[in-house]
């Protein structure tokens, strides 16, 4: 397969595909018509046929699509062919809700432990695992093999521990802290503001109720 | 300011400017030209103008945008300047998060309850407010106004707890299930999948390492 640059916008698609193909995959489907797939997912046919031409467009007349050769090479490109080793930084509601979501197993991602700085957090389980004190962070990153960190922390706390992370081995942070974290190119951030979706959520009401005064 | 159709692209910016532009107002900034809030925002300056350009351009040549203008601007188009009443449904770890985050509040959003069908969760506190039982759901949302409600349940009792909520007046869910919810357009759905997110970073690592073996 071709090493062409795809545009962040298909790029942001493929997660979706991904997990439908292995929805499908998992329930037996060996092929499908982009017309299929279209209605499933509520995307057109001809956008599912330009996103997937990126990777050599891989249907066939006729035939449609062989889901588990699509699902395979979209994880490829994704990165999920492979493990990725995972902390979580700050074990309050939202670090152990993440600690729990088995899915992110299912594609290769593995939790290896959790820290806090709040001794009254320390020592308690997360599905098993122990939080650590923070003091142990790099040593334990580092006898772990530890490949991502996911911040779970109040904004003010996030920057520092930003800052003790670009010592480590870590290719990337995924960032929950209410602030955009950058980041040297060798350690990849993926911010996450939750509110963002509720604020999109928010938007489609609006334009809703405004359609339906028109009418 | 013209009812003109924006795109699914632009809209998915706004949250970010909102932000950002709240930042710049809380600091007393009265005005920012596209080059710094390009800067500030790690955004190119023509994209800046031509996002903004939908709402009637108000950047004016040399003077550079009106911070507190663009910030109420924005805030109506994403329907943030009236207050939405939510509640949460899962009272679990993610559920409590959610029901943590007080920037919401910040936003307009109020949270008014939470309910789960665990009794062991039930009467348990969450920021003050308290856990329900699953029953007296549609009851509170018609006693208290809600508009949205926000799923943080497994997917098999999603789908049920959806089918009670089209029988009631909420305009919106946000979910957190892993599934996609299909709604009446009177409902509003955003399906939040945080593995989406971790699926991009894991591309992001994949990409830099394809670039740095070619270097």
């Amino acid at each position: 397969m071709e090493e062409k640059e795809i545009s962040q916008a298909v790029i942001g698609r493929l997660p979706r595909y991904f997990r439908y193909l292995g929805e499908l995959k998992d329930e037996g489907v060996e092929r499908i018509s982009s017309q299929d797939l279209s209605a499933l997912m509520k995307v057109t046919a001809s956008q599912i046929r330009q996103d997937f031409n990126n990777f050599g467009g891989f249907g066939q007349q006729g035939y449609g699509y062989n889901v588990e050769y699509l699902y395979n090479e979209i994880g490829k490109i994704l990165g999920l062919d492979r493990q990725h080793n995972y902390i979580i930084i700050g074990a309050g509601n939202l670090g152990r809700a993440l600690g729990n979501y088995l899915n992110f197993e299912k594609r290769g991602f593995i939790l290896r432990g959790l820290f806090d700085q709040n001794p009254a957090l320390v020592g308690s389980m997360v599905r098993g695992i122990e939080v650590m004190p923070m003091e142990e962070m790099e040593r334990f990153i580092r006898e772990n093999d530890i490949d991502i960190a996911v911040l779970t922390l109040p904004k003010t706390s996030a920057v520092p521990v930003a800052e003790r992370l670009m010592g480590t081995q870590i290719r990337a942070i995924w960032n929950f802290a209410h602030v955009d974290l950058v980041m040297p190119e060798r350690i990849q951030v993926e911010n996450v503001h939750l509110s963002d979706s509720l604020m999109k959520l928010s938007y489609s009401i609006s334009r809703y109720e405004k359609e339906q005064e028109k009418s």
